[in-house]
C-alpha cells in the first residue's frame, strides 16, 4: 500500500515535472527566432524586472512605453528606403498627368533615365521628386496610392512585397512586450501617413501609435460638399536624429522605458530614453548578415551606424548581432509569411 | 400548503423583480448626471448601434475613436481660458528673473497693471505674454510649473482648483464610452503639454491620447551631460478650427466616429467626423446655464458658437442644453470632487 502510494506520488511528480517543463519551454518560446545567449537574456531579464509586481524596478503598465525605429529596425531598408522606392515609382506613374515635367528638372532627368543630369540636381533633386509623390492630393487618395503600390511592388533582391521584409524576431519581440503590458510605438524618420497604411497589419501597431515625419495638410470643403484634407508640399517636421525626442514628446508625451533603433538617426532617441529614472532597455539592431540580409554600419549611406555604436559599447546598451542572435531573419525563410502578423 | 407555496412564490417573484429592477437601474445609471430625454437617448442609442455585434452599424473596437474638445466641452472656459490664466500668472511669477521686462512691452504694461497700454498692444501683446510663460525652459521644468500653478490657483467665481471645474456628465460619458470599447481622445486648441500634466487624473485620458497645439522643442545635451528638450518660442501648430482635422490626421491617423465640441473652433472637427461612412455621433455642449455655470454662444469672445450651431440644426447633430440636460454640472455641487475621477 505504501509502495503504491509512493509509486503514485512518483508518477504524480513526473507528471508535474512534465507540466512544469512544458510551461518553461512555452515561456522561453515567446521569442523562438532569437538564439539563446546574452542578447535574448538581456531582453527577457529586463521585462521580468519591470513587470515584477512589488519588485524594486516595477513599472506600472501605463508607463511601459516601448518605441521602435522602423527602417532597418523592424523592416529592411536596403538597398534604398522603401518610401524612396515608392516615391520614385509614383513619379513615374504620375508623369502622364504632368506633361510639364518633361521640361522641368529634376523630373526631366529622372523620367529620361539620365543619371548624370539627375546627380547634378543633388539630394535636393531627389527630395523634390519624392515630395511630388506625397502632395497635391487628399489624404485618402494618398493612402490608396501607398496600398496599391505595396500590393504590386517587389524588393529587387528578395522579389517579395516590401511588407514581407519585416524581421521575424522583432515581430516576436513586439508581441512579447505587448503580452507583458507594454504599449508599442513606431518612432520613425519615415512619413507617418506612409507607415500607417500597412503598420497595423505588419506589426500589430495601430495608426495612433505611429510617430513619424509629416507635411502640412489643409482642410477644404470639396466640390461635392464633403470635407477633405489636402496634402501640401510643405514638410513640417522631420522625425529623425534630434527630432525623435521632440516627436516622442509631441505625440506620446511621456518618456519610453525601452527604445530600439539601428542607426545614428536613432542615437538621440536612445539617449533620451536612457536618461529617464529607473530601469531602461536600449537596443540596436546591428546589420551583420550579408548572407540572409545585409551587412553595413559605419560607412553606409543608408542606416549609418557609427556614434550610436560607440555609445552603446560605452554604456552597455544591447547590440543585436543579426548573424549571431537571429535564428530566422524573415518569416518566408521558413515558408511562412511575415505580413500576416 | 398551496397558499404557503403561493406566498413563497409571490415573495420569490418580488425578490426577483427587485433584483431585475435593481439591475435595470444600475444599467441606465451609467450616465446618472444626465437627465432622461432626447439627448441622453441619442447617446445611448448610438453606442448600442455601433457595439451590437452582427448589427448593420457595428464598428470594431479598434475603430471606436471618440474625440473631445477640452475648453468648454470637458471643463469650464469662462471667464478666460484656463491656460491664459496660467500664462499671465506665470509671467508675474517669472518677472523677478526678467528685469528687462520692466522696459519692454507688452510686459511693462502688464506688470504695471496698465490696462490701456496693454490693450494698445492688441491680441499680439497677449500672445507674446503667454508665449513667454511657455518657452525658454525644459519640458520637465514646464510640466512642473503647470502642476505647481494648478495646485494653488483658484477659479475667480467658484473659488476651486481649475481641475475641479470639469463637467461631471462628461466624465460619465467618457467612462461610459470606454466601458463600451471606445478609445477617448482630447483634441483641443490648448497646448498639448499644458493638458497632459493633469488630463490623466482629471479625465482618465493618458498623455498619448491628448492632441493639441504645440511649439517647437530642441534636443540638447545639458551641462550635466543629461539630454533635455528645450521649449522654444516658435509656435508650430494651432490645433483649432480647420487645424483640428489636421491634428486628428497627424496624431490619431484615423477618422473618429464620435466628436464632441462646444464652439465654432470645433466646427471642422465635427464636419470631418460626420463625413466618414457608417454611424456617426456629433455632439455640441451648449452653454445655457448662467445659474450653475455660464450662458453664452453666438456673441461670446470665448467659445463663440454660431456657425456650428446652425449646421447642428440643419444636420440633426445632438445639441446638449446644459440647463435642461444636465442634472449636475460639477461634482462639487453634490459634495464630491471632480478631480479624482
Amino acid at each position: 500500500m505504501v509502495s503504491l502510494i509512493r509509486r503514485g506520488l512518483t508518477i504524480g511528480l513526473a507528471v508535474l515535472a512534465l507540466v512544469v517543463t512544458g510551461r518553461a519551454v512555452a515561456q522561453t518560446d515567446t521569442l523562438p527566432s532569437w538564439n539563446d545567449g546574452a542578447t535574448k537574456t538581456a531582453i527577457t531579464a529586463f521585462v521580468a524586472r519591470v513587470t515584477k509586481d512589488g519588485g524594486p524596478d516595477f513599472v506600472p503598465p501605463a508607463e511601459r512605453i516601448a518605441v521602435f525605429d522602423n527602417d532597418g529596425t523592424l523592416w529592411c531598408e536596403q538597398p534604398v528606403y522603401v518610401q524612396l522606392a515608392f516615391g520614385l515609382d509614383r513619379v513615374r506613374a504620375m508623369a502622364a498627368a504632368h506633361p510639364e515635367w518633361k521640361q522641368q528638372q529634376p523630373f526631366k532627368a529622372f523620367l529620361a533615365g539620365d543619371k548624370d543630369a539627375l546627380a547634378a540636381q543633388g539630394e535636393k533633386g531627389l527630395l523634390t521628386l519624392v515630395a511630388a509623390a506625397h502632395s497635391g492630393m487628399t489624404t485618402d487618395a494618398y493612402a490608396t496610392s501607398v496600398a496599391d503600390w505595396l500590393a504590386q511592388a517587389r524588393h529587387p533582391r528578395f522579389h517579395r512585397p516590401y511588407n514581407e521584409l519585416v524581421y521575424q524576431p522583432m515581430l516576436e519581440l513586439l508581441a512579447y512586450l505587448r503580452a507583458n503590458g507594454f504599449k508599442t510605438f513606431i518612432v520613425s524618420g519615415g512619413g507617418v501617413e506612409f507607415m500607417r497604411v500597412w503598420a497595423a497589419k505588419a506589426y500589430g501597431i495601430p495608426p495612433e501609435q505611429v510617430v513619424g515625419s509629416y507635411g502640412a495638410t489643409q482642410f477644404k470643403i470639396g466640390a461635392d460638399s464633403r470635407p477633405v484634407l489636402m496634402k501640401l508640399a510643405k514638410v513640417e517636421f522631420i522625425d529623425d536624429g534630434p527630432g525623435k525626442p521632440s516627436g516622442i514628446n509631441r505625440f506620446i508625451g511621456r518618456r519610453p522605458i525601452l527604445a530600439f533603433g539601428n542607426s545614428d538617426g536613432d542615437h538621440q532617441m536612445l539617449q533620451w530614453t536612457a536618461a529617464g529614472p529607473g530601469a531602461r532597455f536600449l537596443g540596436i539592431v546591428h546589420h551583420t548578415d550579408a548572407a540572409r540580409e545585409y551587412a553595413y554600419d559605419r560607412q553606409s549611406k543608408i542606416g549609418k551606424l557609427d556614434k550610436a555604436l560607440d555609445e552603446a559599447a560605452q554604456r552597455g546598451w544591447t547590440v543585436v548581432d543579426m548573424a549571431k542572435d537571429w535564428k530566422t531573419v524573415f518569416a518566408f525563410e521558413r515558408g511562412g509569411t511575415g505580413a500576416s502578423q
